[in-house]
């Protein structure tokens, strides 16, 4: 099992000074700290539980199907099981639905967390391209099962993709439903993104148009607090009880006290309030962050145009080496980090990939890290 | 996968009014929650990454080998990698040390989360006894590896014991370190009750002995808080970054805020005066509950006294009929709850047994409900 790229990420996210356009974290002034003490507060002086071994929390689920209901899903709580954040909520899915040797598709460049869950159980993986205009190549989706390949798990990130902050288009929606009904295969959606749409909301995820196929995964880490440790699968009934014991497995329970802060953090019109606010100030970064693609990086460099999520992908033309060195320069000559595109392989990577957050910069310093990348890339191609 | 017995206890003890000896709880009242309230509110004010994604809190593993030093053990930081509570250790060694099919020995009677997390590597499973004065038996273990079989790993609680409540001799500690240098296996030391000793302290634990040989589990459920998920390994240096690599896999990282509150909660004095509650409160409840044992069981049932812990475990003599059947009947007709030997019981059990837990009832409470099982007991020879 190799180390996590994304943790050696978070590592060099760390370091004092550097501009880091690299982490998938959100922006540590939009934290709701406040919030946050005053819950803890208020559910320790109440709830003599919160501390304590115990079940699941209701009010926390119900609060979770709220949360679905804004993303056009219907959903019982007893669908619902909550996970000691998203990566967990992988992890048992994977151990869920993979023996060793079974086979897995994913796209070629998705959430590193995915590789370390599968790495653990030893898959036979193939993937499909991702079309920075509508998302999975689901041609070549097609292909591999009309060839035979007969996955237990195919992993899918609808919206706010990362790395590549496409959407799958809603045709593209209904023709991979379709086919895992076809093939009879379970999509694990990794929705961690799915509330942070900058203009209209995104279309619904395939959980709603597939429940039964359908392993749906949420987290409170990028509209609320990463360190919360709140996650959840949206499970069918026949996989339920399984995953849940799997969990049991893992660490027991999820924080009895993070999920009661969680269910209150979660009240509207708090809620409401909240997820405006990081809407309007994650819309301007990324605005920020085009347009100054558009003025600094070459003219023919690649990139997606989000509407949501917290990252813009990027394809540089031939000629500027693989992104990983370039990430070394980066941080050496103009003190600015990225995320190369192998953080994401899922299998032998172009090089000439990475991906820049626009989470947890201003306006201001994504102009200024844009405009230092694109001198660095200016600067790369005369020495050749 | 089965459902974990340990979980269908948790849910009985939430029954309201029942009086329940059944749970591995701690007593609520003796958890910190204004302690947590003041050090959440302070670390959320004070520290700016107490809600972000972030590297393991160093304050936390500082004092961690604090309370290793209370255990007799001298340890570097560097050998800790702290964990969603001790249940998420034990899964992580068992992924880290047991391949499909291997061998693995445990006691008949342990701790029901190890079977959970066993269940999902699926090893070759062999189980020795426990004698109620010293411990593991040892000899069988001897005749176990002198017979052929060679295990990946060996479960040990060496202090505190749950179900058992016994304590592993010296001479049994160093005999088993022996073993496991002459035949290779590693020990995974599960120590959740270690500073739980309501007389002189505990012996030190087998790592101790050999730093190099065991993997040790500890875990701040028992002294703090359950929900604060917070527990730790202390690893080989050969076996520290695969441990790692997993623990990443699994969720990532254990919740920034809940690492924090946790270094702030053991800081001293506070945590002298804690534990020194937390001892004379159980010694007391420990007093009531051998008392009452003498004076309303069965002259015949043989039970552990032990110097620690939370749990007594009883072996009924023959004529009662399983204590999972006597279970049912106990609350239906006493409304007292125990845990039966069904719920520990790695191969066959003898169906006599049960584990009293006298640490989240009064000690009048205590002397109540053994009283009614007393009763229940005596009854159910008359049935015969």
């Amino acid at each position: 099992l190799e180390r996590s790229p994304l943790r050696r990420l978070v590592e060099l996210v760390a370091r004092p000074g550097l501009l880091s356009l690299a982490g998938g974290l959100p922006a540590p002034e939009l934290l709701p700290a406040e919030a946050h003490a005053d819950a803890a507060a208020a559910v320790l002086r109440q709830d003599p539980r919160a501390l304590q071994y115990g079940p699941p929390h209701r009010p926390l689920a119900a609060a979770i199907v709220r949360l679905l209901a804004r993303r056009g899903v219907v959903a019982d709580p007893s669908s619902i099981l909550i996970t000691t954040g998203a990566q967990q909520a992988i992890d048992i899915a994977c151990r869920l639905l993979v023996e060793p040797g079974a086979a897995v598709i994913t796209e070629r460049a998705v959430y590193g967390g995915i590789r370390q869950s599968l790495a653990v159980v030893r898959p036979s993986l193939s993937v499909v391209g991702t079309d920075l205009e509508d998302g999975m190549d689901v041609d070549a989706l097609a292909r591999l099962l009309e060839g035979g390949v007969r996955p237990s798990l195919l992993y899918a990130i609808s919206d706010g993709h990362n790395p590549c902050g496409v959407e799958l288009s809603p045709d593209k929606r209904h023709r991979l439903v379709e086919l895992s009904r076809q093939y009879g295969f379970v999509i694990v959606e990794d929705d961690a993104y799915g509330l942070l749409s900058y203009g209209a909301p995104f279309a619904p995820p395939l959980l709603a148009l597939a429940p039964e196929r359908v392993i749906y995964i949420g987290s409170l880490s990028k509209i609320l607090a990463p360190s919360l440790r709140v996650g959840w699968m949206v499970l069918p009934a026949c996989l339920y009880q399984a995953a849940m014991r799997i969990k049991e497995a893992i660490d027991l329970e999820t924080s009895a006290l993070n999920q009661r802060v969680a269910a209150r953090l979660l009240a509207e019109p708090q809620l409401e309030a909240h997820l405006t606010l990081l809407r309007r100030s994650y819309a301007e970064r990324l605005a920020a962050m085009l347009s100054a693609l558009a003025i600094h990086f070459p003219e023919r460099a690649r990139y997606t145009r989000p509407r949501g999520g917290m990252f813009v992908w990027v394809e540089l033309p031939p000629g500027y080496g693989d992104t990983w060195a370039l990430l070394e320069r980066a941080i050496a000559e103009e003190n600015v980090a990225f995320a190369p595109e192998r953080c994401f392989a899922m299998a032998t990577p172009s090089g000439r990939a990475l991906r820049l957050s626009f989470s947890t910069a201003s306006p201001a310093e994504i102009e200024d890290g844009v405009a230092r990348l694109g001198r660095l890339l200016a600067g790369s191609t005369r020495q050749q």
